[in-house]
């Protein structure tokens, strides 16, 4: 746009005058739009060469003969960081010659590409794409305990701080290829990985096939983001979910996406550096598919099922499950962890050959209503003990009073978080603000195995400011049935201040 | 733009033809006048399909009817990136038909929002934002010791290395709400957290408030950042300072920004996952209030006054102060870490119920000369013995050589560092060369504590290279006076090489 | 380019009517064109102050007197984020007055300096900058073991995970000035550190220097990034190696860029956080010469001689030289480390003043044909016993089947990767494919020190699918002479999957 801008300056003709002549009139017209048209050519003449760098400029932004749609700034180069890089690895790419034009203008970030080259704007030729995004959340919260349950699980103190600090960069290195790092620096011991894994699509028959460290998948509460969950934490029988481990698998949509699908096979357990280890490797398996009976108005009206399944060898023959009544911010990583809130019931550390993970998934919204639950059934195979058999379940519900519709997720088969109308602000807005309530119980007693029992209520309020931004308050009482203490109760009083970015 | 650039192809006419037929002449002025109206109407004729493409970026970039200068690329998807997250969480916004036009142009980095539709480029609406920064420090340092204080604190090895090694991201999720993520990778054990919160701005009455892991202001050196330092590292009566807790806070300006304020509540202690347990949740607090008696060219001639007070409820019942005297690479993180340069004085952990911190502030810049101390007091409520009282106190002074001044951030009521007018190069720049010298001491000797009293001497050279780098190097002759090993002397000598971006 | 998308609104005239009257046509001619001029001239009217943010940020955007090419956004502040950041840590640097006009476009993320300012497009005193990049491997491999073998070294358990996950930053501060921040996920314990420096490039004499944390050269296969490596791992030889530690360098070009050069000293050895410490800090040094008698095709033909030697002064008086025998997943860090592939040969810990390692290099590229050979000699001067030596030596070729020629870095005298002509895709691309094989041995026997011999065959397949993705596979029999077990044998196989953006 150089030459619409360089109007002002291109004569000195302000006004188109009175003539009252023709022959004065059109040659001044004649004149005036040989000028405008001079000016939005792009310059050709010689004598304009003093505007030539901004018009090529303007022409390699946008070149009109691209006919491709594809926008390249091709004629420039980030002189010092070539100098310092100039001939990296891995690539034979013709580099430009560093000692001609020393002035040539630097790029910003994100108008390189990995070898240094200046990228183009709008080229989809231009891959890696390197894409950050994450999300903190600030937890804070108490446990009102009965005497026998102080006796059971211990005196839970209050705690205050941040429940995730996530980071995520992710991005295509082809228009088919995906990577995602996605980082927790929140978690004990070092930065966490969470997905961490490559992914190709479009590929024939198996749609979506992704390999690394990724959910393995078998229900609804497990595959919804941490960010995005009705409640702060996932509901009791998540206990059960083998959730992410290293390993390969596909997934898809069928019945013309009104379902959804995946397999993975994976080394069980995976440590906490993504890797697994032992001879069970890749003997691990997980399916989920899902279906929409019901399907309208883009998922604010459908009903939901699905099924998923789950087989485990672990490689270290140990099946343990536990889990915490529904509130903690010092993530124990494992349930070996001493700090923050206990986990109310554990198995322990049970010698198996195996295990069975079976899941049924029932949902659906009705505009602002939605309703969710799910069912776990976990089967041990023991080594030196009977088959053992766990149970979990849940449901929940949450009503939107400012009149917005949940949505649905179709890729992954979950349901998707409401998104404010309007932002809040002091003059007026109100953001979306939501009413939750649930339930969930796991038992964990079984034969030789006495994990213990626990059953919970939550009820609580999620206040969405905008599509960033939402606080979140459960309570939460909870009935344990300790097998050495007995009946017991707690009250959880949960807040949480989540930004995503 | 694309009409611009698509004039040299749109028409055969190259100059106005001399007819001297006014007919003809107005003919050709009405056929080309319409031919370049066509060309930047935006070309809805079929005829011109081969330019649409580019020509819908350009009235997609910069649509003549957005009156609020609000820009938007609003045509173009990232298809390869959207076929991957075509339903992504937590939104329920329309999916564009990804069958419909797989050549779609891919949007580079920052060109997509975090649910990977294309972001405008000067939307207002377009939060979040996502913006990278950070610095490093590279430390190289020797403690000559006498005897007295080999035998006193050991003998201090030389050291060099990565002293800091800081990422930071930080953006706004609205126009008015913020959030920042800043990690240390070269502390001990695991990228630690530096400031990680969210704030609101331009909140009625209390102006600013934030809320997560961040500095609590009671005093000037503490909340100028460790890149801006006049020294190395903080001057001893850092020690009393609480620093970074997890907490909720407001801050602002008073007076027409010749004062600021903050005030804040937090749990104390925080752990190094930003986390804060126990039932003395959330009962310390800190306060701060500075002043401008004098304030003149926007900072460089300036008189500072400020006060400070923080009261903590150790929920661990627990107090310690402890500091190294003026250098050292290997963070420690706390008193207890054993690798590098070890804490001179050190009250060992003292029982108390609770802690009192005083904080006064006198500085000044008089062009290029600027002025800093403060003092500080503790009085620690010790828990079966008597209430304790620590002192503390510095003074400094810069003299830039190359004639710059100083400045001062408002918002925080610290006073900033210089920066060079010219940057360092070899064709006969200089960067900026600052001398600096100062003075520390801290007495942790009171009643039944015997911590030690440290006092030193500070002298300097800052060299600005540019905006983006800086060498430092200080000579510390330290004074010790251990409780049980007498005066002993060392003489610190460190050198820092510091680059931030 | 408000104006020019403008047209399409700023008339009510859609067509040049056909008046047969001179004075209609031409006074709808001059109408037409002062509109269009209007448009077009960037307007000043107050009339049209409506449109004026449009069409200053078109002016700022690409103003047409700039005749240095560089393009800035001047007027537009950022109002959200500079509300925050009003008077920014570290610049006196006016400020916008940020409560003229809360309704300026905020800038996305890259199009603001690290002051908050808007940052200028295409401004080549624009710096810093900040370049994201990475890559992940993900590894999988078994090790069939014969009986004395798992005597030798244990049972080595089959293994699958994350190798590597990388994420790097780095830019330029000015001009000749860059900084480098990569840092690993995959490693136990924290995030490590890879390369964390800073550098000056255009230094007269010394060309490059470089402070941090760096590798110190002594031959090819070390300098070679992981993610461009012939093999899955790097051969037995880089046992000996010094890699990364903490100090100073310079580093540049002779004969013409037909030979590089290296000098460093640093300290040794350096902790996982960068940081060296002890007396015999910065008494180590490291020196490498290569050179090109042939050199053609941009590297695609030529021939690379190279000698580098290390003489090393460990601060803690320890030598220890130990190797996998070409596969492990989780990276031990050092040599205590007991998950993962074991080392297959250990010297142990070795009281040693000093240490000297001498590198000879020979490779050569002849089209699709590449040849990489190093022979390493170690010296250790022993504390409390006699002088020691120990070897090894490596030979390595790669032949491309699908044409493709290596290259070559001439900044760093290595050997490049190959880069497939045409991306591996459904319709016919092939990617490109690497026929490799080598051979490497080293012996850690010599007098009092018997820390085994070992030597491999490497038998592997490369198969480039693009420039950013890449599938390894190798077969590697490996022999091994325990001292204590005699002669064993085992077979590696190892695959990878490896994405980098």
């Amino acid at each position: 746009c150089a030459g619409a801008t360089g109007f002002g300056q291109s004569g000195g003709v302000d006004e188109i005058a009175e003539a009252d002549g023709f022959e004065q009139r059109i040659q001044k017209l004649e004149a005036e739009l040989a000028a405008l048209r001079r000016d939005h050519a792009g310059v050709t003449a010689e004598s304009e060469a003093a505007e030539s760098e901004t018009v090529e400029f303007a022409e390699a932004l946008i070149p009109a003969e691209e006919s491709t749609g594809v926008v390249t700034i091709s004629n420039w180069t980030n002189s010092g960081y070539l100098r310092f890089q100039d001939e990296p690895n891995g690539a034979a790419l013709p580099q430009p010659n560093l000692g001609e034009d020393p002035d040539l203008p630097n790029l910003p970030p994100g108008f390189r590409d990995r070898l240094g080259q200046p990228r183009s704007l709008f080229d989809t030729s231009e891959y890696p794409t390197v894409n950050w995004s994450g999300f903190l959340q600030l937890d804070t919260g108490i446990v009102d305990q009965d005497e026998l349950n102080v006796e059971s699980v211990g005196r839970v103190a209050a705690e205050s701080g941040l429940r995730r600090v996530r980071l995520r960069v992710d991005g295509n290195v082809r228009e088919t290829s995906t990577y995602v790092i996605d980082l927790d620096f929140a978690a004990s011991g070092h930065p966490s990985f969470r997905n961490v894994m490559l992914a190709f699509h479009e590929v024939p028959v198996a749609q979506n096939v992704q390999m690394g460290y990724f959910k393995q998948s078998i229900g609804m509460q497990a595959m919804t983001s941490s960010k995005d969950l009705r409640f702060m934490e996932r509901t009791l029988p998540f206990a059960f979910d083998p959730f992410r481990q290293t390993g390969v698998g596909a997934f898809g949509n069928w019945a013309g996406r009104r379902g959804s699908w995946s397999l993975s096979t994976f080394g069980y357990p995976t440590d906490s550096f993504g890797v697994t280890t032992g001879d069970a490797l890749g003997t691990s398996m997980s399916t989920r598919v899902t279906g929409l009976p019901y399907y309208e108005d883009e998922g604010a009206r459908l009903l939901h099922m699905g099924m998923g399944y789950s087989f485990g060898s672990p490689s270290d023959n140990i099946v343990r499950y536990a889990i915490q009544p529904g509130f903690f911010v010092s993530d124990p990583g494992n349930p070996d962890a001493s700090t923050g809130v206990p986990t109310f019931v554990d198995t322990g550390k049970i010698p198996a050959r195996a295990f069975h993970i079976f899941n049924a998934e029932l949902a659906g919204n009705f505009g602002s209503l939605s309703l969710q639950s799910e069912a776990t059934f976990a089967v041990v195979d023991q080594i030196g003990g009977p088959t053992l058999a766990f149970a979990g379940a849940y449901a929940s519900v949450g009503y939107v009073l400012t009149g917005e519709t949940y949505g649905y997720n179709r890729r992954n088969g979950i349901l998707r978080n409401i998104v404010p109308k309007e932002n809040f602000d002091l003059s007026g807005g109100t953001g979306a603000l939501e009413l939750t309530a649930g339930w969930s119980y796991i038992d964990l007693n079984n034969k030789n195995i006495l994990g213990g029992d626990m059953r919970n209520f939550i009820l609580g309020v999620n206040w969405y400011v905008s599509q960033s931004g939402r606080f979140t308050m459960n309570i939460i009482p909870t009935h344990l049935i300790d097998p050495e203490y007995g009946s017991s109760d707690a009250v959880v009083i949960g807040g949480r201040a989540q930004v995503e970015f």
